[in-house]
């Protein structure tokens, strides 16, 4: 028979957890694995709340299992580390996003991109290789195989910095791979929230002029005054839009409610390419005339390999680029879900895990 | 007043039109410009039935302009050039295909994407320079400015070649340009009509190996006996496409009825790209989900530029690469369009206008 959460492995770790599809968060007991040959062990300081958290807790994805530990914007500061362990010692700051492992042999393994591994191994909600359940950073500690940890430089501040490792380089990879943070070019960001304000600020410190699309005139002046954005369109605003066709190079559309592309396809160039990063449950809309006619694309990306991440992290350590963040603390997570769910905060709830994460036990 | 098209050019032609909706074609006078400075004119001798004729004939793409004359697969033999034609002389053979105009400044015309400017002037059904309709290849004589005429090779017959002109240069260059024309990769084919049959000849030639996705068991023989494809599969077939998922680089989807695109990116592997060069009247369903999850694209591509179209013309000489067909008397069209609606031809129907297309006059 299998054991239970708080069984399974030697080392006593506490955190708060769902206990079904309700998604209600509450503290939970359970284990992690001793610190392993090539593992580094860390003491959780803060962690992100990311949207697909909300996803998860909910079983919206229908894969959700339970108990489950969300969390994968996770820093802190090494406790262990093992002995094969070469990047990290006790004491330094670090991170894990999305991924605890994956296959290291196929092809997006051997070519840097183990987010898109066909074994990946989540940070939580997934299982790992000796069969147990993964649980994410809304816990005390963490314990991960090195290759999936990364360096959190000491310019960056810890809170603002956690929500780099998912929200972060889940806009910064497609701007890199799709061409778009090129001096010169003119991209926008469709939605104005987590995602959307991060890829703000790295399309703006790769010299991109930036155009921000949002269904809320309100945003305006967050756009253009606070995030730095050079332009911001109203998506329902049709004379705005009109005469907005044809002038962007790219769009990062980080809105994961069915939407209409065809508007946005019209903003683009030929050539020009929408990224979606956002996963709407149902099937979008594609109209396949204006793609032919202007040879443009859609195409998708999830997050981003570990190399990519660390070369994100120190971009953005380089430009001083954190996340503009609420922390909270540990016993506000519920509430911070349903104003979630509103798209009522800017932009980037973070728990403070460090200081407000006590055991019951 | 406008004038007639037949008074409204010095130039006496006679070609079939269409008169309305309807789209039956029957005998038609009108005429034609005297050579300009930098036209090539010159008597059409075979002319392909694309898929779009029979569209526009129809008015199904609602920008009808009647009387209309088909055609944009037009080889022939030039007659007359003017002062300042450079490229081309009396007695060569000669291609015009979809377009006969464009800017020439934008950023699409100067970098030899005349196809994907804005004010593109199409073969026929189009406004000219001069304000006049544009006519096409189902008519006696052509006159185009030589920039948008293609030399033909002699060892390419005229009959074979002229579906290069449209259906080849529409397949050529997505492999090109999606970077899918490359030994060892694996591209599938979508819909083996006049477009498909010829994606498969130029990605054969190209070193790629193809498989032929189709919804009809029976064209198996055909795709690979006939064609040269290294695999089949049908599409109707859960098991056959299951065990395909994840094997293709590429996909040139070629089919412009509504379909699923969902089965066709399962097909892909990760970075894999589904380019639709069929233009189906009604949006399709795009499932965001794998397309971020593998990092996939779904792109489109329509017909090529000039230089590439000369460049496709020059690699189907090298590789004696033409369009299989099946030569009609010009007084057979109507039933080829019949019998067009119905895929029943393998695989371009040609008309041949130098010896079956009399003026009644």
């Amino acid at each position: 028979m299998a054991k239970s959460p708080e069984q399974e492995h030697p080392v006593k770790a506490f955190g708060w957890a769902a206990r079904d599809s309700c998604g209600h968060l509450s503290p939970f007991n359970f284990s992690r694995r001793a610190t392993g040959d090539k593992d580094v062990s860390f003491k959780v300081l803060y962690c992100g709340i990311c949207h697909s958290d909300l996803h998860c807790i909910k079983n919206e994805w229908r894969d959700s299992v339970y108990p489950m530990v969300p969390g994968h914007e996770i820093v802190g500061v090494v406790t262990e580390v093992g002995p094969e362990v070469t990047k990290f010692k006790v004491g330094d700051k670090v991170g894990v996003g999305c991924l605890v492992g994956s296959c290291h042999s196929c092809e997006s393994c051997v070519n840097d991109l183990e987010n898109y591994c066909p074994e990946w191994i989540l940070t939580y909600n997934s299982k790992y290789t000796d069969g147990t359940i993964t649980y994410g950073g809304y816990s005390d500690i963490m314990v991960a195989d090195e290759h999936f940890v990364v360096a959190i430089p000491d310019n960056l501040p810890l809170d603002g910095a956690a929500p780099l490792l998912c929200a972060g380089i889940t806009v910064y990879s497609p701007l890199r791979h799709y061409g778009l943070g090129k001096p010169g070019l003119h991209v926008g960001v469709v939605g104005l929230g987590g995602l959307g304000h991060m890829a703000v600020k790295f399309a703006k410190a790769m010299g991109v002029k930036v155009t921000v699309i949002s269904t809320s005139p309100s945003k305006r002046e967050e756009a253009v005054g606070l995030l730095g954005a050079d332009s911001f369109l109203v998506s329902r605003d049709q004379e705005q839009m009109e005469a907005a066709k044809g002038t962007m190079d790219g769009i990062i559309d980080t809105v994961s409610a069915v939407h209409s592309l065809l508007p946005l396809i019209a903003l683009l160039k030929s050539q020009g390419k929408l990224v979606l990063v956002g996963a709407p449950e149902k099937p979008l809309e594609l109209p396949a005339f204006p793609l032919l006619t202007g040879r443009k694309v859609v195409g998708g990306s999830a997050t981003g390999g570990l190399k990519e991440t660390q070369e994100m992290i120190n971009f953005a350590s380089q430009h001083s680029i954190t996340s503009d963040i609420e922390v909270i603390s540990m016993d506000y997570v519920n509430t911070a879900m349903e104003r979630l769910a509103k798209a009522d905060v800017r932009y980037r709830f973070v728990i403070d895990i460090g200081n407000s994460l006590k055991s019951t036990a």
